[in-house]
């Protein structure tokens, strides 16, 4: 496993540096503690996994300029910034191991910074001078900041049913990776089929890797995960690990599982007990085999491309959102 | 002064109307729950200056399409998100008269609700297909939060300048009121001067209504007001009136008003006492003729149009900005 990580990385240090210098060079004119709270944010620890993929997009169609970098960190600033409006909504207190930003410099900064990352992604995406890119942008922000109502007003209903969560996720999370990719595919003038492809590839990654992040709040150890396990739960967050369960166990059981969701302080004991329940309702084998149903969906979308370096490079990518520990 | 209103009122009766169903018909395919604050927001009695100040700039450019009152409401979505996040950033409880909506629906949803409406400007702004006018939007959304976080940090500063407090109204207010007027000016492909006078126009606009606003925070009544007078005393936004009277007050005089600021819980009597010594030291006075300086200045800019109609009506929309009550 470990070695999947060393070979993507190994093939992608170049770009990821550049990718650093890029994102750290477009804050440099604002004022300072907008750049200290941004930075805080976006150094911290963040896998530039979706500028990566907005590059490799672009490259595996044949991209040769070189505004793709550049260009790929309106991914990453979008992200920034809704992380930080989703941490205070959440009422977060950690994410990869250190304080939350508005924990730090209070809410209201945190609303503001997060408004002026949304509005540097929307600047870079201007500068693509192509109203398709554009266009996706927007489109990414509106099913995000609608994904996350959508979840908040959810929370703590148990009747919340898979398609609920599906549509939760795609907006959330999966319109993100599959905008990166599409806007690859459009820098690099791409025809429409290998357009199409990427986006797939895109969408049901970013399924699959939200479906392992919502495994690893139930499956990790609070170490390697940099926050506590169980968050979701404690916010009333209900996942597919969840969701599944609820619907196949015997009604004693599903009166436990609602006791410990209702219960936000629920005790070490309590939890285990729950992911005990949710092994036994097959819950976590449910959400496992989900995510790798996507992942092989993802791979053969861009199995049209013939093969290359790249392509393997986005297949290897797509394995790992399985494995990844954090 | 009534007379003014009505005389500007009875020529854009029929935009306005406009402008009202593409403000609704443009929330009509979102989740329940978004339109609903959103239209809490944005149905709440908002004078539609911004849409307005576009469309007939683009009128007295000469422009003749029909693409004007859809894009014209970019502006107000704008207004309306930052109204959402600037509410829950001051921790106002009124606005227009009616609570605010963080109050009725909670942080969260107004963060997100904010969100979705820069999104929905955003992809209205895509739509245009001008390159031009997409990164005048997201320039104003930077903009815009960089003034509210730069305001955010210098509440209860007493030695805030007179620069800095221009700063951050040119940035909270008299941007977007410039982006909105250059925008119509792009869209009627005008030439460079033109563009650059409505340009003037609007950031002149900008800079006197906030002022005028920052005036009637001191002199108003609440009920006409639609909130309490001296809001922003309570919150410790230091504005021109305060900033200029601080500067020529005598060093009791000046402590008094310290105390005065630094305690929000201040009575009715400390308010008037307030009040007072901001006419006594002129600060009042200032504000005002400098809220008419750059209403001058606004007016002057447009003096290279041909005589029309139009360009009386927006002469007398910036003379109105002097005098309305709320």
């Amino acid at each position: 496993m470990k070695n999947l990580k060393e070979k993507i990385l190994i093939q992608v240090k170049d770009d990821l540096a550049q990718i650093e210098t890029a994102l750290s060079n477009n804050l440099d004119p604002y004022l300072d503690l907008v750049s200290k709270v941004a930075r805080h944010i976006l150094f911290g620890g963040g896998k530039r996994l979706r500028p990566l993929l907005m590059v490799l997009s672009a490259r595996i169609c044949g991209y040769q300029g070189n505004d793709d970098i550049s260009f790929s960190t309106i991914f990453e600033y979008l992200h920034a910034a809704t992380l930080l409006h989703d941490d205070l909504v959440d009422e977060a207190s950690l994410r990869r191991g250190r304080p939350v930003a508005h924990s730090i410099w209070g809410n209201p900064t945190a609303v503001l910074v997060g408004d002026f990352l949304l509005a540097r992604s929307l600047t870079l995406a201007a500068k693509t001078n192509r109203p398709n890119i554009i266009g996706i942008i927007a489109g990414i922000t509106e099913n995000m900041s609608q994904g996350e109502i959508e979840q908040l007003w959810l929370k703590g209903n148990l009747d919340i049913t898979e398609a609920e969560y599906l549509e939760v996720i795609l907006r959330k999370t999966a319109v993100l990776f599959q905008g990166a990719c599409r806007s690859g595919a459009i820098l690099a003038d791409a025809p429409e089929n290998e357009e199409n492809a990427l986006s797939e590839y895109g969408r049901h990654l970013g399924l699959a890797f939200q479906m392992a992040d919502d495994l690893l709040d139930y499956i990790a150890d609070t170490k390697s995960l940099g926050k506590a396990v169980g968050a979701d739960l404690k916010e009333g967050k209900l996942t597919l690990p969840v969701i599944y369960s609820l619907k196949g166990a015997i009604a004693a059981d599903r009166e436990k599982i609602r006791r410990i969701i209702q219960n936000s302080d629920f005790s070490v004991n309590e939890f285990e007990m729950l992911v005990k329940m949710l092994y036994q309702y097959g819950g976590i084998d449910y959400t496992r085999r989900e995510a790798v149903r996507h992942v092989e969906k993802a791979k053969e979308a861009i199995s049209i491309f013939t093969p290359s370096p790249q392509r393997d490079l986005l297949m290897d990518i797509a394995d790992y959102s399985l494995i990844r520990k954090n």
